[in-house]
This record gives structure tokens, sequence and C-alpha cells, in this order.
């Protein structure tokens, strides 16, 4: 039997779709017919071929990790899911020994792979994955909504460590992460939400999303308006999804004293910082945060988007079959800052 | 110049409305005009004289502790109230000076002093009272919502000491501080809001003010419904507000292993637990709750009641003139369950 | 081959010894050779066949679960031991499957299982055992003190919850497990360590191992004395071991407002307690603890045993023989108040 | 009545002794009679006149801010001193008013004056402050320690808010405070304390204070030391009292993914991070610290030091007479890497 799915062939830009043999399973692994997948930053910058790309992925590789599908196989020690069994994918394939792993918190193992950078991916219409990537979602939970679970949870993992409920806070970043994270915090109660990012498209769905507060930081004066609306105090959280320096640099001018940070966004440079004023005089508590906690994220996000409180439908803004791929890559590389979420649907 | 005000004169049951004459104020002083005051359980407690009662309340005193008013004067040392303020009621009457006062928890001083129990309270026209028991409220605030910003603040305090979002939690006790907890449990996203009462009409209330299931203790199996709706796992948190025993050992009973209990409902008497089986085992997380923590539940209060994000206008069932107070004394004591908060308007 | 263990044969007191095959090992199992084995009050539970033993031990069955040994043989799967490793017991075995497993607290797994009380046990020269039941140890440990640490870190987990530097704290319970907390709670820079038993040899132990006021319950005014030394404040931190109501009764009277009590010793028997007065207003909080977090607790335990710390050698009172169990149970039964921790040696 | 002390007369270098008259005392304020002062880093900025003590300091002013002394005299309202007093100062004069202040945390409040800085300060016989500027020590403390109190606080202030017990902690910087931090660490249960400077006096201090691993950055292959001793995880824990980028860069690196960073020097310039691979990836958390927390850290500074169980008399290298203070600063100023405190006796 075979599949087709989406091969970085070699070391430059592009990828082809090839047909490719289904994979054999270990004891631990699992088959998945994929339904839906989504394009991350991530696939971009190994579609474009960058030097993020360049120094992590060995053509011949499948990539994407965005994914909901179905189990059509299981391996003979696998538990947790059985054929029939809608699941989304966790990305994070940790080593299972080190101190982290032992320790609750393999999501920041120290021997990661990750799925689709590492090893084979999502953008295929079969895959095969070691059990513990695998969620097991309702039944009936919509496949393009499943595919989201995995970025979702990068929001909820980076929001929901603080208890948001009648606090002020700032989501700077506005792509589908920053979203979520807005949607995420009006759910948890938050009083004011300020929105901050450069493009009018981003800052119209930030408020469909709950926003209280759009600021243009093109245009607005983020830090006067956050002073102001917070009576001078400034802002109880930052949640920073940009990755942007300018942006991290005025998230923590607009942090009020004892304030917390979570930095999600990954800057691609060096971050210059007045610690002195910015961190230490102001006793601020700064939160790195990557990908999801297992599994707890995962029984958040479900318990989020299976009830219905938070609908993310509407950041999906484009759909094409796998075969598209190019043209769905074109829209996001050439008009990406007016695009939400776009779909490989196999 | 003369105010009116409720005086339980001598030891036993009733009150009568005196004339008398206001205060003089001190260098910390506040004298205050009482817009709206509202009956809590305490103060049923003094009218009725019971036991509690008895122990702690030296008559002639004035009683009424939640209320809210306009401040007409000032004594010279205070900073942070002017005349013409529109303030709410802290009642705890701290000492300033033990180790609980000097470390951030006023609130639970070993040597506090109750206005309304210890000191002469609100059920009066001009109130004086020190600067320590004001906070400040937005100029356009409904007089009758500000009487309700202390108990209102109980819940908040017991509640948002766990980040319930994406949580179940379940709400023991549905008088009108167990309403205002599902109401903030609401609000801080808990996926699950199971409300437990004895009484229809107050579950009916529950219902409106948020909650998910509403169980009836004399009629559900609560234990059962909650297990199964929680997928066999147990609710995340409970909120203990009713003060019974058996509610109390039913609350350990519904909780996750893992989970968290605030207990902020007064028992008259001792429970017995089992701790082995309720608490050790299952490794639960206990937090005694009272009152409300200085100035940050004020804080938390103010955000949630300001921008309108929670209504708790419906929780007020009943408007009596100062005067009528026997009215409203009775009704509280004959048809308690089907009342929600009275309010005594000067 | 052959191996000699410890069995509970039938229903009822006693224990004998016999041969019995060496079991075949599962893929993801591990043979260990025992060095040392540790006498656990559950094991008395067992031996002496009492309500609680009755209620979960299925005879045949051999019992017993601490221990430390070396790894002889391990199955194919196993990848975090090899044979020559030495290598502590842990005794919870949990499904991995539940909420709690898959958040980081399998420790409180919903369908625990211990060994030698649900599986065969550690009485016996050679033990097979899950892989999740092994912690290897330092090379050069000695057995006799690799066979205590499960027990230690039942200490470890209880009281580092707890941020002791600089603190008070109480130890109630001077039995083994007290005497690690105590121990623990004076590396961990607690300035202030009162040791409650009923018991003079206990008490000099507790002496030996850090207290710095011991109390004899019998005859010692505990809560005057720990007032006094507290400058009427109270104690930072309750340790409760004892599991006798009066105790657990009299540590919530101890404790100042707003600290913190650790619930490890069982209760055979519901407790009555005053919440509005020992918990509610005086904001105590309250936490179930039980065995050890996995595997948090061991990597402290290794910590602050291979450094040399803290040194529990005289904690041992008495060495056995397997073939001498007859004695080694008599002296826990009869003169277990005078007794420290009793090893078995296959 | 006629004082001496120390004056900053006008913008430039140096300081006089001069005679000045004793302050007239407000309700709140205190006399003390200073019986020992301590030399900070600040004073040198001060007496030195740089960049810093330019932007802050309106001469003229008499500076200084650790000191020990008697308390002469007391305002009316004081309540928490009375003549005859030891006391140690604090010298956050904070607003009382703001958000942080009315929440507990008044040492980052938004409107704070410095003793010493803002304010007249300690390098006198006779000084008059505010009622919140005083700790009373134990009678029998000697003054020379009473006067390290303020310096101490800060090392246990960002010391104690992690849980250092049987953790590996590296301390950047043996200056005084980086010296109270190391035996702080040791005193907490650190079973690994890593102390990092570029001078070996300083080095050998740290020794003595309880490090277990002493590197000279100048010299050492800091971080690989520390991953071999940690065994390829990294420190637990970083304390940063350097206040040098090129350390704190450092410090993340040695940090084990998900440890805590304490960041309390403070540096003179932005400092350049990775954020991507030091803080987020890791999962690193920062906190800022400033200060000592009013007045946990007070508490907490009695118990370690009036308990005997930290002795920092050995940090103290010189003493000058007040008079003096000419050689004082030219000791500190040319010797300052040879120098641990240096006293000022009036």
């Amino acid at each position: 039997m075979k599949r087709r799915a989406l091969v970085k062939e070699k070391r430059g830009p592009g990828a082809v779709l090839k047909e490719l043999d289904i994979p054999t399973l270990g004891p631990k692994d699992i088959l998945v017919q994929v339904k839906a997948a989504a394009i991350c930053g991530t696939d971009i910058h190994i579609y474009e071929w960058d030097d993020w790309a360049a120094a992590r992925v060995k053509p011949p590789m499948v990539f994407g990790h965005e994914f909901c599908g179905e189990v059509v196989q299981v391996g003979q020690n696998v538990t947790t899911v059985k054929p029939g069994d809608l699941v989304a994918g966790e990305t994070h394939i940790p080593c299972g020994e080190c101190y982290q792993c032992r320790t609750g918190d393999q999501h920041i193992c120290q021997d990661m792979a990750i799925l689709g950078v590492h090893t084979d991916g999502a953008f295929t219409d079969y895959l095969a994955i070691p059990e513990i990537c695998t969620w097991r979602l309702c039944r009936d939970t919509d496949p393009e909504i499943g595919a989201l679970y995995e970025p979702f949870g990068v929001a909820v993992h980076g929001v929901l460590r603080h208890n948001l409920a009648s606090s002020s806070v700032v989501v700077f970043g506005c792509g589908p992460i920053g979203l979520f994270a807005i949607s995420i915090a009006k759910t948890a109660g938050a009083t004011q939400i300020f929105a901050v990012d450069l493009v009018e498209f981003r800052l119209d769905m930030a408020k469909k999303m709950g926003a209280t507060v759009i600021l243009n930081a093109a245009k607005d004066d983020v830090t006067t308006v956050i002073q102001e609306c917070t009576g001078g105090v400034g802002a109880d959280y930052v949640i920073e999804l940009s990755g942007s320096p300018p942006a991290i640099k005025q998230g923590f001018n607009v942090l009020r004293n004892g304030g917390a940070v979570s930095l999600v966004g990954l800057p691609s440079e060096e971050v210059s910082l007045d610690l002195t004023k910015d961190i230490i005089y102001k006793e601020a508590k700064v939160f790195g945060s990557t990908g999801r906690h297992m599994f707890d994220t995962w029984y958040k996000t479900s318990a989020l988007l299976e009830t219905g409180m938070i609908d993310i439908s509407q950041v999906i803004t484009h759909r094409f079959k796998l075969s598209e791929y190019e043209e769905a890559f074109r829209v996001l590389v050439s008009e990406g800052r007016e695009v939400g979420k776009v779909l490989l649907l196999p």
C-alpha cells in the first residue's frame, strides 16, 4: 500500500509531492489516516529553506506537524488509542529518560525530537507516529479544528500558567497563536485584553477573538494607551508571541511592577534588554514557554474546545488540497500578513 | 447633629432603631453617609442572639457591616479618600503590628476587630470608620451593588486563589456568596460548574448565575453525577460555602486526586473527616479562606464588577427601609431559604 | 533456579519462609538480587493480619517493599538500568493511562498497585519488578542505606513541598519517617524544629537527628511551649507523621495563622476537626502527602543522601537475617516503641 | 544639640564631615543614635559622583543607608519601637498608596524614595527616619552585624524565593551580597553551590561561606565544570549578583531546562540575550529581585542571624571611624576587589 506525501527532497527551496511506502509500525507506533493538516511558520522555514531549516532538517523528509486523523492501525504495545479513534498530534518526541522527562517536564526534554522536523511529518495521507504523539479527540470533533489543537495548545500553555481572571493582559503578535491566546485570555476572565500588531487584518481578527483594545504599533502610542487604561499602573501580564525585539522591549515597558511575562514567540536574533529597569527594579517574572506541557495542556485544550467555550473556526482563512501545496505556500509567503490559518486537506 | 442607627441594646434577641450622636473623627477616621447596607448571616446571629453572638458582641452596639456610602468628612491624616468619594466598606480592622499584618496578610491578623461585631457598624445613616475600612468606588457605581462588594469579595478571595480556566468546580451552598462564587467561576473560564444545595429557589438562581449542572443534595446522587460528568476523574476544585458537615464530607468525596478545596463556609460544630482516604491518599490541597485579602481582593472585585463582566443585581431579592428592619429580619429568618440578598436602605 | 521468600500463605497472622521459582521476566521487567530490605509499618499490618491487611492482601503473596539490590537481568525493552546496577525500589506501580499518570502525578494514580501489597514483594533474595519500580543508585551506596531510600523519600515528599529555610516546624511522630523528616528540615534550614512524641527513646533519636526542642506529649504542654518559643505567633509548618487524632488536632492548634500542614501519617479512624477555628479563620493550608513524587522525590533523595548531607545510619537499630524474620517481627511488635528501623538481610 | 554627618555638599566627587542640627521629629518619625554603619556600592557611586549618582542625588545631602543604632526618641504616633530599642534600617520609603503598596509589595512601590539617596542618610551619629525604616533587633545583637541586616536581606530576598534544599545553585559575583547568598544557600540545604568571580580573594571568602566549588571565570571553564558536576543537566538555580553582562549570559547558559534565575545585580548597560535558546526553549523562569520584601524578608533575616545559623562576621574586613571616611573610601575604590564589607563607626 502506498501513500502520498509532501517531501523536502534536497537542501534548498521547495518540495515535491511523491508516492511513498506506508511505514511498518513498531510495537508502540500508530498509523493515522490524516483528515486535515495545517501549515505552521516552521513549515514555511522548511519550504523556503532558510538558515533555521538548513541547521536542523535532513532531506529527504516529509514535513508538516499540525494534523488530525483517524487511527487505522496500532502496534501491539499501544494502550491509549485504538483503530477508529480520532486523534490530534503532539509534536514533541521526548527521550523518556532525562531529568526533565522523569520529573514531569518531557516537553523540555534534553534530547527532544520534533515530528516533521527531525522525523517524517504530517503533510501526507498516512502517517506513522509513536503513541506519545497522539491525543484522542471526541468522536464528533471537526478534523479541521482537530488539526489546530497543537498550535492552540501552545497558546494554552503560554497563557494559562497565569491566573488571568480580573487582570489586564497585553498580547503582542496577532498571528494564529496570538489570536488563540486572546480567546483564551477572554475565556479566563481577563478584564482588559490589549492586542498589539502591525497589520490591520490581524487586529480586526484580534477584536473578533475578544481583544478589548487593539493597538497598531506602527501608528498608536502603545505604552501611553496601556498606561492610561490601567490607571498608570501598567499591565498585569504580557504574552509575547511576535518574537520581534522591539515588541519584546515594549512588553517589559508596559508591564506593571511585579507583573509577569510569557515569552513564547521566537526571536531570530539576540535581544538587548535594560535588565535593571525592566526586570530587576520592576521585579518582573519572566517565563519561557515552549510547546505544550504533556499532557496537562492537552486536557485543558480539549476542555476549552470541546465545550464550545472558544470558537476558533474563524481563524481558518484558507483551505487547499494537499496537491495544491504550491498555491498554499505562495499565499502564506506573499500575502502572509492578511492570512489566518491555512489548511492542507489530503 | 444626630443619626439614626439600629442598636443591639442588650444581651438578647431583637434590636431598636435609635437616634445617636454622630461620632467625633480621629485623625485617621472617615465619616460616611450610608447609601445602602445589606444584611449578612452574621447580622442574623446578632439579631437573634445565638451562642455565636453572645460570645462576641457587647451591647449596646450598632451592628451591620456590608455597606456603601459617600464620604462626608475625613480626619486630618487620611490620604486615600476625600469628601464626595463613594466607598464600599472593608470589615477587617487589623492591628497593623503582628506578624501577619507586617507580612501582607492583615486579613488574618492575630488581633483582629470586625466592624459591626466588635465596633459600631453600618445599619445607620452616618458611620464613622477607620480609613483602612474604606475602598473607593467608581463615581457611578450603584450603591446597592456597592453594598455587596464586601460579601462578593469573600467569594473572590475563596475562588480566585485557584486558576479555574478550563477546569471543573463544585460549589456547595448557593446562598448569596455561593451565587457570587458561581458567577466568578463562570467568568474565570471553568468549563464545568456544579452547584449543590437543598433548596430549589437557590438552585434556580445558581443556574442563572452560570452553573452548568445543578444538584439538589436531597434528591440527586451528587457523587455519581459529578463522577460521570468528569469521566470518572472527579472535580478539579471544590468551593465549600455551606458550612454543612455532610456537604463538606461530600466535597472531599467528589474531589479528584490532587484536587484543591477552598473551605469558606463556617461549620458551627466539629466535622469528622476520613483524612486517610479523603486528603492523604488523594493528596488533596485544602485552603482555609476567610474574608478578603487586603487589598488585592478589592482590586479584583472592582475589576470584575466595574467592567460589567459579572452582574450581581439579580441576587438582590428584597429592599427595605432601615425603619422596616423588623420585617427585613422576619423575612430572612422565616423565608430565608427563598431569599437572596436583603438590603436596608437608610 | 530457586529463591527464598517470606510468604503470607493464608489469611491470618504469621508468614513462612519458602523456596519459590524465580519469575520469568516480561519485556519491561527487571530481576534484582536483594542486598537489604527494611520492615515498614505496612509489613507489620500484613504479618499480624489486621483489618487493613485483610481488606487489601490476597494470599499467597510475598510481602516487603523497602529494599536495595543489584540488577541481575533485564527485559528486552528496559532502558534505564542494566545488569550490575545497584537499585533502590519505588513501590508505586501506576497504571500509566489515567489523568494523574498523564499529568505528572502518577504517584496518585487512580488505579495504583503497590509492590508487596498487591504484587509480590521484597522479603526474598531474588525479586522481579517492573522497570518503573527501580531507581539507580551510586555504585558505592551502602545497601542498608539504599533500602531506606523509599521511606526517606516519603519524608522528602512531605517536607520539601514547603520552603523551610528560616522557618519554624513541628514534626508530630518520631518513628523512622518522622526522624527522617527532622533531618531533612534541619538540612533545609529550619531555625526551630519541634519534635513531638510519647516515647523518650524516639525523642532522644529526634534530638540526634536535629530537633531543637523535643516535647513528650504525655508530659509537656506542647501548645504552650511552641507558642512561647515562637513569640506567640505559632509554628510556620506542621509535618504530621503520627496518624494520631489528638496529635493532628494539636498540630492545627500550634500552627500560626496562614501556616501550612503536611498530613502524611495515616489515621486509622475518622478525625473530628474544628474547621472554623483551625483551618478557616486561620487560613491554614493543608496538603495531603502520600508516597513519593515520581521521580522528582528520588532525585532529591539521592542528592541529600549521596552527598552525605544527611546521615541516616543511626536510625537503623536492628539487623536480622531473612531466616530470623520471626524474631524481627517479634521485636517490632513487642518492643516497637524502642526500635528504629529494622533490616532483613537475605 | 548637634550631630556630625558625612555630607555630599555639591555635585562632584568627595564629601565633607560637618556639624548639623539634629532634625525635629514628625509624629511617625524616630531618632536613632547610630552605632555602626556600612558602606554599600551605592555610597561609592555617590562619593565618586558617577552618572548614576548625578541622575539621582540632590546635594547637599547626608548619604549612607546600612546602619544599626539605638532609638533615642520617637514621634507621638510611633507604635512599633520605643527609646532604648536597638534597630536596623530598612532603606525603602514607600508611598503607601499605590497598587503595589496596597497589595503587599511596597518594596516595588511606584513612587519609592530611598534613604540616603533621596533623603538624608546614615553616615552620621544621629539619624531621623520614618518608623517604616526601622526593624527592631534582639537586645544583644552586635551593632556591626546589625548594620549588615539590610544588605543581608537583599540576599535573603533573592535566594529564598526558591526552595534550594537538595538542589544545585550557581552564585555569580562574590562581593558581600554574593557571600551572603552563598551562606544562605548553604543553610537552605543546597547540595551543590558553585561560586563564580574573577578575584581570588573573593573566591577564598566564598569557599569559607560554604561554596562547594569555586570558579574563576578568568581561568576556569565555568560552563564545562558545572555541566560535568551536574551530570550534564545544568544547575537548578542561578543567583546573579555580579551585574556583569558576560556573567548574566553565562548564567543562562549553565541553567538546566526548567531552571530558575534570580537577577539581583544591576547591570549598568543593556544586556544582549539569546532569548530563544536561553529562556524560551529552556523554559527558564527569571525573577527580578530588588531590595527586601517588607517585612517578610526581615523576619527571615532575623531568624537566620539571631539563631547563629549563619555567621557573617568574617565578611567584615575593615573598620574605620566616621572621621576616617576618606581612608575608608580610598580602600574601597583602590583595593575594592580585595575587600569585604567596610564599616564606618561614629
